[in-house]
């Protein structure tokens, strides 16, 4: 087979032979990378600093991004700045409108039967309390389901209270499972009545540290207070309940809803040989919740693609363009996504790919793709299969928060996919701190995604169409 | 030997003979318990509840108990019902004033060159900032030594940022040489014209909880806003500063004295067959700091104690009074334990131990006794060794916070060791709350307390008098 692409790698010595071979065999369908350049570009990605760079100076030089805010607008220049002196084309903002909430302050005291002070935070969309603030009797649910099937008489005017148990899994399954008791549960409370609502953190932590993120009003649901309790403050509101006496909670929260602002994805080309062969958009989210620096969360994810990018680009043209997108108000409901899919729905995309899960190693990966590309998969298994990558055992299960949309129109999609171990013990907390990415479990990442970009953006086979998701 | 204070333990079946030969050998000089005895109490000890109970009830029912507090004087009230019911004599609350200070709100953000917000607390006695807040530009030192060797010049009218690396010890002797940075780098700073300082948080771990901790203003120190950053904020402003930009932050701060509070020591007993034998004191501290809920530091140790004392005193009337002391206001400079030298001073003590350092497993024994006395100390060593506690290798270096005032009279010390790795991640965060107490390791603790109660209680030897100690 033909080595089209790595004929045009600056960096490589080429005999005059091969170069004359390449030019004879330059056709898109010779131009399927060889195994061992992947190999190459792959262990030289072990040492990469790019991502490490990219992860340090966006953690410090703006810090907590939140989505619409001023600095969510200073990390679109940062970006933009640090993709051009990369080396990347077409490097440009697309702006968008998101509606702008603020988190404001929050605090929280049991009144009694036992005063001491509970540490909380706003959910996404949270409305404030009255100035004064807000005192109510708690009634404690465990479950989504026991709320759902509350007598609204025994809730009205209460503060809920609704706790779960995460369990901590490698591939962050249960985030599924209750996740949907913060996006869920105010609109059940408000719908019954409750004065506020307070649920337990979805985290796998113990520390003081309260996990916020989205969640919506449902139709007819009038908006209250909903805020996320730190860990060992659930424990210690559900023993305080547990011992039977009526509890009352003091909430203050000044969270509100300030408008329109201007977002933005910021996006970034190595332009393919072939512009008709479909785009490789790779990618993560630029903006982070406010509370910590969304160092996991997620510049390791917009440093790891990026990097790995570069390193293609580096190594010469790819057969596809390469388009890496630092997406813009991801964590408040995918604006950047949305944005993404109505501008650039017309265009071919060969495949998505999304690093949105932290920075620690990658250990399976995913494929969303037409059953007759499976055989396709088999270089780069071999390519991943070195760096403990092993494939998921079934097709249709590849997405990404902010390629979900896109993904809709039938996208193949592949997904590399972290050791979500202690992922959930940061995620959305003020601990999302530079401290949490581990350097060399990073380069690891940029490894396999160099990988990944080296089989896929020079392999000739379509991945599509992509028959409907499985579940 | 005698087995006098067995003989009257309700729980044993003892023959006659035994019971007969116990009431004529009952001399103090024949009083020592059987090493069986304290094994068979030890092993008891080790499904021991009632550490658990008073821990998890203290930290539930009271939560925070700021020396001088409110919270405080309900924690006394708390420990009063809580030591009758266990059947302990002579309860009493021995109340003394103290100076209260209030943390009060913290807040700081770095305005220049990166705008972000940091996460601080105020240390103890720490001034607060004007209303309206401080801004001034960041004079960055590693160490105290170069601190104190800046020139006024430099750092008038700038806030100092203090950092320093805290090492993970098992006997947490590094505290020792940082504990030096938080309790004298303030009144360095303010001497030398400092508006305010900001000191890398004395702890080991990597959360965005602030240690707090005393310190104190040396004469002629002018109280200025004294700060601990989190350990992830530390190092984000050692990385801003290091870009050699100039670094400006806005600080707010509302910490206060308010005047005198009362507070108190909490006491109970279990009085022993001989008066005249000396007290056997052992306790820890009631008060905690108010940003966790003082489950380590230190309901565990004031529990543990009183569990262990409880079990000898169901086990048999000692030969020598046990007083258990629950000292109030430890945190903001040993208020307790001097009120407890100045009352008591003329009291006869036989030993002092405390446990203040967390509930994981005791790994060794400390003894500060006379040099003549360590070969009774033999029938301990047996006791502890299968709980996997060994001596340390010197006489001279036991001691504990509140008893280090009465100490100074001469009185012997034993200390039992707790591992101390985990120690620093915790100590004086809002961290410090129920969940970081291990069950098994908070048993441990109650049987090892257990053994030293059962040996030295009934021990006629004198401990002392004890040497000068050697550092």
């Amino acid at each position: 087979m033909g080595s089209g692409w790595l004929a045009t790698n600056p960096m490589k010595k080429i005999s005059l032979l091969a170069l004359a071979a390449s030019a004879a065999l330059s056709s898109p369908l010779l131009a399927q990378a060889k195994p061992e350049e992947t190999a190459a570009l792959r262990d030289a990605a072990l040492t990469d600093s790019v991502a490490w760079d990219i992860t340090e100076g966006l953690t410090t030089e703006i810090g907590p991004r939140l989505a619409g805010s001023d600095a969510e607008a200073r990390a679109r220049d940062w970006a933009v700045a640090r993709l051009k002196a990369l080396g990347f084309s077409n490097v440009r903002v697309e702006p968008f409108e998101v509606p702008y909430w603020e988190r404001g302050e929050a605090s929280a005291e049991i009144v009694a039967p036992y005063p001491q002070p509970l540490v909380l935070t706003a959910l996404g969309n949270s409305a404030a309390t009255p100035a004064k603030g807000l005192t109510a009797e708690v009634i404690g649910f465990d479950s989504l389901d026991s709320l759902k099937a509350a007598d609204p008489a025994a809730v009205k005017g209460k503060t809920v209270f609704l706790t779960h148990r995460m369990a901590v899994t490698q591939d962050g399954s249960h985030y599924g499972t209750v996740g949907k008791v913060r996006r869920e549960g105010p609109s059940v409370a408000s719908k019954l009545g409750a004065a506020a609502i307070l649920i337990r953190s979805i985290g796998t932590d113990h520390h003081r540290a309260p996990h916020t993120g989205a969640q919506s009003w449902s139709d007819g649901a009038q908006p209250i207070p909903a805020l996320a309790l730190a860990n060992p403050d659930a424990d210690q509101l559900e023993r305080v309940l547990k011992r039977g006496q009526p509890v009352t909670v003091a909430l203050k929260a000044t969270a509100r809803m300030a408008g329109k602002r201007l977002s933005g994805n910021v996006i970034a080309e190595v332009p393919g040989r072939d512009p008709n062969a479909g785009i490789v958009l790779v990618g993560g989210h630029l903006d982070s919740w406010d509370q910590g620096t969304g160092a996991i969360d997620d510049a390791a994810g917009v440093a790891i693609t990026t990097a790995a990018a570069k390193r293609i680009m580096d190594a010469g043209q790819p057969l596809r363009t390469i388009r890496v997108v630092w997406f813009g108000s991801e964590e408040i409901g995918l604006f950047g996504g949305a944005a993404y899919r109505e501008k650039h729905k017309d265009e071919k995309h060969h495949l998505l790919a999304e690093s949105d899960f932290g920075s620690d190693r990658i250990w399976r990966y995913q494929t969303s793709i037409a059953e007759a590309a499976l055989p396709a998969m088999k270089p780069l298994a071999a390519a991943l299969a070195p760096l403990g990558i092993q494939p998921a055992p079934r097709n249709g299960d590849a997405s990404g928060s902010d390629i979900s949309e896109i993904q809709k129109l039938g996208i193949p999609v592949i997904e590399l996919g972290q050791d979500g171990t202690r992922y959930f013990d940061v995620h959305h907390t003020p601990d999302d701190t530079l401290d949490k990415v581990d350097p060399a479990q990073l380069r690891q990442n940029v490894a396999a995604w160099t990988a990944l970009l080296s089989v896929t953006a020079n392999d000739p086979t379509d991945y599509g169409p992509v028959p409907p998701r499985a579940h």
